[in-house]
């Protein structure tokens, strides 16, 4: 076999990247999701690239793409190394694509150098973490994890299908929610790499970075209702204005957050009521969206706009609801696993960048069952889940190159 | 003829006023919308009001509906009162109804009393102001002073008819544009009673006050452009939040118009895009509806506000388009009419108030051909375009007896 160079691996990596782009349910754009005809041949063509690496291919029972290598000798553990193959509509190629495609080039460099490693390794292609078809996220690791609830299995799409009917034709029968795939201790944790989907690696000139927490998120509806008025005949001393209120609000939202990062805080949404130009908010309602890596932070923040919310709402004569619509924890990655992680990017690329990942993963499942590390890649202007997401392929050497370096680190590590 | 007191003539009005709700063009709710079946029952049913108050009536070929009581002898002039028939779907009682049945019930009172006047007077019911048929409004008092322009005419409904087919199927013939009904000279003035559409009297504890002018009006869609991008993985730091920016425009335009009264400065619509909680919105378009009575001080609101919204928008590094929609000027009212209306409220209510009409009536059409002066009267929580439009039957006979006061004034100052 010749001896493969990075630069040349990387190549392949972006040609593979490429085609797989093309592989879709909808012309013209790259779209593919859970169990969809395009998953089916997604997963053919990696399966493929999987078995020239010298995995060993199977698919479980929620669609999963699972390549397998064997450690020599018994009783060695298994690092699992992985991300997502379906996207969202209309989507790049690389969410998800990435953290699958790395490590299968990382182990062809690896083979080619003749490196052995005393671990085994599972290279993962969940079948489903976007939501798109049954609007619920995670529903490949949470196969493979074991957590995939009967609810889950309950769950249907726009035709009625059911996630278990789904799984039940994919098989050829019936599917009860799957055991985990392993048992803790046979599992030494899960690695992901994926892109940033923000803008910090690319403003920090760095072309990659370690994610020591993925960060909690509280979503709410945030509603003010004062008094509809004519817009011409109420005197501004008269008003009881709810979008002036929702604006104060937005405006401290702002405020908060930049006063105490990692914290971000978005308003994305606002609705007027009645909504017309000449009549005077009776009503606005916004979605508030607040995330940090550390819960205690997220609930202070949250306790802090709550009181600002209703200082406005008094101040304004105006009456106030708000509804948390979902509370998610902050998942911590494995201190040793990250810090091993950045030893090779900074061996790499000189310097490491800790950043949080604002979005959850994968690995936020994974966290569930083993230690988890995240590796997260530059791409251009912060962009993701649109066509343009673009990764560089300089961008995509250093993170094989990390990626290699950390398998080879951890092997030595395993066998000390 | 039985002699009249005021208080039994204010109930007749308020009963008549009832009536006239039950003329609909939809069960459950009052809506007459310009030359329907209702307002062919509506005007029926004015028409016998005003003859039983002694006026000769007609219709004119827009649907306008006319009561003329002749003055004795040759070379009067004659006095306009009025307002429209007409009204929003799902309507109040009161809006427009209220000024043409007022004048009817004073001209019985003095009817009853006696009292000859030496002007003629004619009793106006437009047959449409509220623009809802065909999305332009005034087109009653248009036809009446002679600006119905033939591009009114080409305006079509929901259906494709259009103005000029509707008319010609109402009288049966073609219809050019018609002439003013008089001309100038021929004129006292016009003198429109209508409901206050604003919570302004109610505040002061008065039943009814004038209008010095009606306010001019600049409608604008305003639209701030930054970057979307995702709400968790994006530093406050790093974003150009639209909608933050049109959350401090917001504010600006209220604090502008809290500190320069009469100005009263609304947004009342705003979206963000692409709207959803989980992206920094990338876009924000917001209406903006400036009124005050002074042309030359809703300018320079306007221009304050344009600087303002240029200062946010460099700060925060976002685009920003200003698209004025509309731009009406002030109409003042006759100095001399409305001195004289005045008089007789301070007469009757002990005080007078002044306060510009925010709103726009049918008295702006009607200024470009005589003096014009309005009556407000109180409507509770100043609510208007509403089933719970309400007039206290009190207030109605507070306003008939300064309507019948201000005919007399007027009668000894067009003797002298």
């Amino acid at each position: 076999m010749p001896r493969k160079t990075l630069a040349q691996a990387a190549a392949t990596l972006g040609r593979r990247i490429d085609r797989l782009a093309k592989v879709s349910d909808e012309r013209g754009a790259t779209t593919r999701t859970f169990l969809s005809p395009a998953m089916r041949r997604a997963n053919a063509l990696v399966a493929g690239w999987m078995r020239g690496a010298g995995l060993s291919v199977r698919e479980d029972r929620v669609g999963n793409l699972i390549g397998r290598l064997e450690a020599e000798g018994r009783g060695a553990r298994t690092l699992l190394l992985g991300s997502h193959l379906d996207t969202v509509r209309d989507a790049g190629r690389f969410d998800g694509v990435l953290g699958v495609m790395l490590p299968i080039a990382a182990l062809e460099v690896l083979r080619a150098r003749g490196t052995r490693l005393p671990y085994s390794v599972e290279v993962l292609g969940f079948s489903e973490e976007e939501g798109v078809r049954f609007s619920s996220a995670y529903l490949g690791s949470k196969g493979y994890t074991g957590l995939l609830r009967r609810s889950d299995l309950a769950l249907r799409d726009l035709d009625g299908v059911s996630v278990g009917e789904a799984l039940a034709t994919h098989n050829g029968r019936r599917l009860s929610p799957p055991a985990p795939a392993h048992a803790a201790r046979e599992l030494l944790g899960y690695v992901e790499a994926h892109i940033e989907q923000g803008p910090v690696l690319e403003a920090r000139g760095l072309a990659a970075g370690v994610v020591p927490a993925i960060a909690g998120q509280t979503r709410a509806r945030v509603t003010f209702r004062g008094r509809a008025g004519h817009a011409g005949t109420t005197p501004m001393a008269l008003r009881r204005d709810a979008l002036a209120g929702a604006a104060e609000f937005i405006l401290a939202v702002e405020a908060l957050a930049r006063a105490r990062p990692p914290l971000v805080a978005t308003v994305g949404r606002v609705t007027a009521r009645p909504g017309a130009a000449n009549v005077i908010a009776g009503a606005a309602e916004l979605s508030l969206d607040v995330r940090h890596p550390v819960d205690a932070r997220r609930r202070a923040a949250l306790a802090r706009l709550r009181a600002t919310a209703r200082g406005i709402s008094r101040r304004r004569g105006l009456a106030l609801a708000i509804e948390v619509i979902q509370d998610n924890g902050a998942v911590a990655c494995s201190g040793k696993l990250t810090a091993l992680l950045a030893r090779s990017v900074r061996s790499v690329q000189g310097r490491c960048l800790a950043l949080p990942s604002g979005a959850g993963h994968d690995a936020v499942i994974l966290s569930s069952l083993t230690p988890v590390a995240m590796l997260f890649v530059r791409c251009r202007e912060g962009l993701s889940h649109h066509p343009d997401e673009f990764v560089h392929p300089r961008d995509l050497g250093v993170a094989l190159g990390i990626l290699v370096d950390f398998l080879t680190r951890l092997a030595s590590r395993t066998r000390a």
